[in-house]
């Protein structure tokens, strides 16, 4: 079965990214894991960190539970000052090589946000941990990941080296998103996002909603007769 | 009076770029001016080439006179090959000598598209002749451009240095672009611009409809007194 | 049934940078064409632009046939003055909506020979006419190119991320340089070849030897069921 | 009143910076505050970190009283190894939401010193925190920085992108810089940085002296009226 | 007598990237030494952090010595996780200032893995604090640094601006390589250097095996006479 | 005899960006040549481009003369609109087989004028061309540059990667630059290059007056045992 894993620098950061693609991948059978960087701790004005980030939490279980997600997992780093640290190498590490993901989906590494740059950088060094005969600490059982993609989220994707058609998906990602109530009151994430994908969908010509990333790394991409089939 | 001249690649990327921003500077009383470096002569399956440049500069003329541009120039240039020729650089630099813009409108540097890159490199160039003691062929009066600014069609810019306000004048920019039907047939530009302007009015904080810019030159900062009252 | 078009800055390009891929695509019976934006007119010392052209044509000929090249095409621009020309564009454009091909093959944008970036540029912005409605010259049947891969020959690419194992391959990527004397002469391209993919097949675990790509185009990543089974 | 705030990396980088155009805020009535982000403990070979700290400090503030700035912080910081820590982001987020600048000025992001790009990505991730609802730690009134400009210390600026004529200023700028005389006694920085300020006029064209910038973020370019007048 | 300071992430690295060039400063009578600025302490999944570094120092002691290299140093950061901290700026700093290096090595810039990365910017940043009258705390003995070479171990250079010809030690850089079994035994790094010299060697000319290097700074390029006669 | 090729866009670049290095170079017996690219025929507003050209050819003489070149090239390109021209490749190609050159100075690419950029792009190409068994139109005596550097005129370098000390020669290259009096009627250029030469002395503690270069390539290094004792 292909699984895939998500990471996210704080909840809703994957839903507004690729939530419509995380709904296809599970309507196609694919399992589906989450990993929440943060859980955006200082999200709130009207909030102490701890009480934003258990509702941000719970938000987050409710948006990913909305789209079929099987699992989430939260770091609980500080929010704002994510950075690449030991202990987050060997978690990060250590997950890759339990859940054994196929495809693994982070922001891209031109976004604005610091905290969205820090989990690129991450993610991809351990993706190099993950697949090389180092740091036991992280488990035993190597696992190369063959695909990572990057998604975007507040700043969009320099070079969009791949575009998921989306339209079926684009009301399941709204009503995902709409859990991420404490976040939406601040800013109309749902319609910046519903826009964007317009936008993307209209001039990549990919469908009438679309989802684009960078691609870091692809795998077998000519593995199967019949993937180019469809008009391609 | 303050004046603008916005230079096109093709009838059309002036509206989708920076139709809402050109809006706003009629309604402030100053005076806009359009080069169509090509006339888009390719731009269609149906049309001969003299055809669809002939429907495509009557649109353009159309909906420039919609958005209250008092003059327009098609510099014919040959649709997909755009180049940084010397009768190009004697065009552009004349007609910075001629007009006098004090701001100036190109797409950015990392449009997809190379007619776009081209005329950005083009009048970037030629804004340097045209402040420099040189090529007598293009005139004696001297003029340096004070403000170029930076637009994005289909790329969406990277360096987002400055956010106009547009929401006032979205609906003028939807009824110019109106104009270029040969285009819209095509693709629905029209909400694809009114999805991208969106997005960067919620994501930016800057208003309902935002158009962004990078900034390639700025000019007079801090010259007025009152620039920064209004929340800045 | 796939179809895959290379584009070749000069004849023994197309081997060096994707032949083990080219012998890949063969075997699964994908339909592969190659293309010579020029014939090498100046790559001798021995000999006058045009018998030296006519020499590499003819290597080109075999050296494709060995690999199980379907077709083959000349389009003898001037060797280390390739362009950017109205007249490259509606070649190749033509040629994109007449083969139809499902995959390409470029030169990376950061090769130190300015006619392998050249060719890169033009096929990338041919990609973007060829599936738009637009240059009725370049015939009438839209095609959107669905992969574009990048090559590496002399410098090797910067961000590898796809990799082809070529282990069963590399023999018949050498026979068919072989064929490539004129040149060989000169400088030992099969053994710098053998040298660059052992080395990529080592770094990346892919296999004993492999030809790395950048992808600037990705399509249907998800789409086939069993992509990901073989380890992945 | 416009309010202006200058990060600066070390005392003196300020003044070598942007001491002319803090001169010519100054004389505008414009009120300007500066930050030290270190007190440069490591600046000196023949004393200790305390009593250097403390010598520049002082020399820091007189330097800063000469040139009419209001107020100045030290964040005392290590020199040399400067981060950007939580520590760091919620002092400068909360500053920026007390003092509520309308322009910030800080190190380009290419400078050659370590500090000085970490100073530059601290503050723009700060003035991003600032405008957002979220870090109530940091105070509850939300404050928008319009302008952000990056200045030149030893390592030029690439793209200058805003020019501002100091040459009514360079004297009271030599002045200011006079009271660095610890590090003065190494370098001598007040010529170094009149020949730049001098090579920048020329070039640029924009006075006798100037001093350039890159410009992050500009506002309101267009609001006043009679900004374009003086020749622009 | 010239004298060369290599710094090396991991043991290794030294060999991989420069062992050649090593040799041949060591053959012309020139002083080498070697810092390694982590043990490699998670390079294996038989064995403990402690163990693997042990195993590792060992075995860079003996293919150092190999190679003629007079002192090796361990810094015995934390592998995977090296970072720009105060205590290694300190160290390295001191170092440079007590060894009065000609001559540094460093990995580039762009290199894949984040520790190399991490070692190029601390090196390069020491060696700006070395050569500057700061840090008493790192001696009192300023030195500059005239040469910076980057070499390649895994990613290979982008512009490869400095080529030294090492046909005559590539058997002394396999030999000393062979030393670092606990690696081999992973991967083949020993047939993957070779590969990657070789194919240097061939399409840059330079000899029939190579190390390629980016010149991050160079000095007294034409301070001798002789240095352009054999055949430069 | 080591021998030195300069390439200038327009007369006086090469005085400005590497006059003193051509004083120093002269004085130590090397022997140096100049091309100019065009001959500066837009760079007047009283002067028709023939007059105008002709002015800066004797100026160019002069200046060069003054410096102790050997030889000057004009080229004779069209002012403004240089380009990558099959023409100028095999000039470039040929002048490089015939006169040897072991170092060779040309603009950075990252130049802000075109002619510069294109001066750069030009003569790489044509080093490549020298070097390699191709183009016999080009001559029959192959020969590879050892040492590429660029210089900095109106745009400064952004990795100053060789400072060369002219301290001993601003004098000269002053009285040379003197000689360019058609353009120094428009800026100083004397002293606008002073006091760039003289920022870099003092910031790179490379002399009173330093010319800072980007290496593109570099060679034999470490030939020289000597080359390292004058403090280095």
């Amino acid at each position: 079965m292909t699984k895939v894993l998500v990471f996210s620098p704080h909840p809703d950061d994957d839903v507004i990214g690729c939530g419509g693609s995380i709904a296809k991948h599970v309507a196609k059978g694919n399992k589906v894991g989450v990993v929440y960087m943060t859980s955006g701790d200082i999200g709130s004005l009207a909030h102490s960190p701890a009480e934003i980030a258990s509702i941000r939490e719970r938000e987050a279980r409710q948006a990913a539970g909305c789209l079929g997600v099987s699992e989430v997992h939260f770091f609980k780093n500080h929010d704002g000052y994510l950075d690449c640290t030991w202990k987050n190498l060997v978690r990060v590490t250590s997950l890759l090589r339990e859940f054994r993901p196929h495809i693994v989906y982070i922001p891209h590494e031109d976004d604005r946000h610091r905290d969205h740059r820090k989990t690129h950088e991450l993610v991809v060094e351990a993706c190099g941990w993950s697949g090389s005969p180092r740091a036991p600490v992280c488990g035993q059982n190597l696992w190369r990941v063959g695909t990572i993609l990057c998604y975007e989220v507040g700043t969009p994707v320099r070079d969009c080296s791949y575009v998921e058609d989306i339209t079926d998906y684009i009301d399941a990602k709204s009503r995902a998103l709409a859990f991420h109530s404490s976040q939406l009151s601040n800013l109309d994430y749902n319609e910046a996002v519903r826009s964007l994908n317009r936008f993307r969908g209209i001039t990549t010509g990919g469908g009438t909603y679309c989802e684009c990333f960078q691609v870091v790394r692809a795998t077998n991409l000519f593995s199967a007769r019949d993937s180019f089939r469809r008009g391609d």
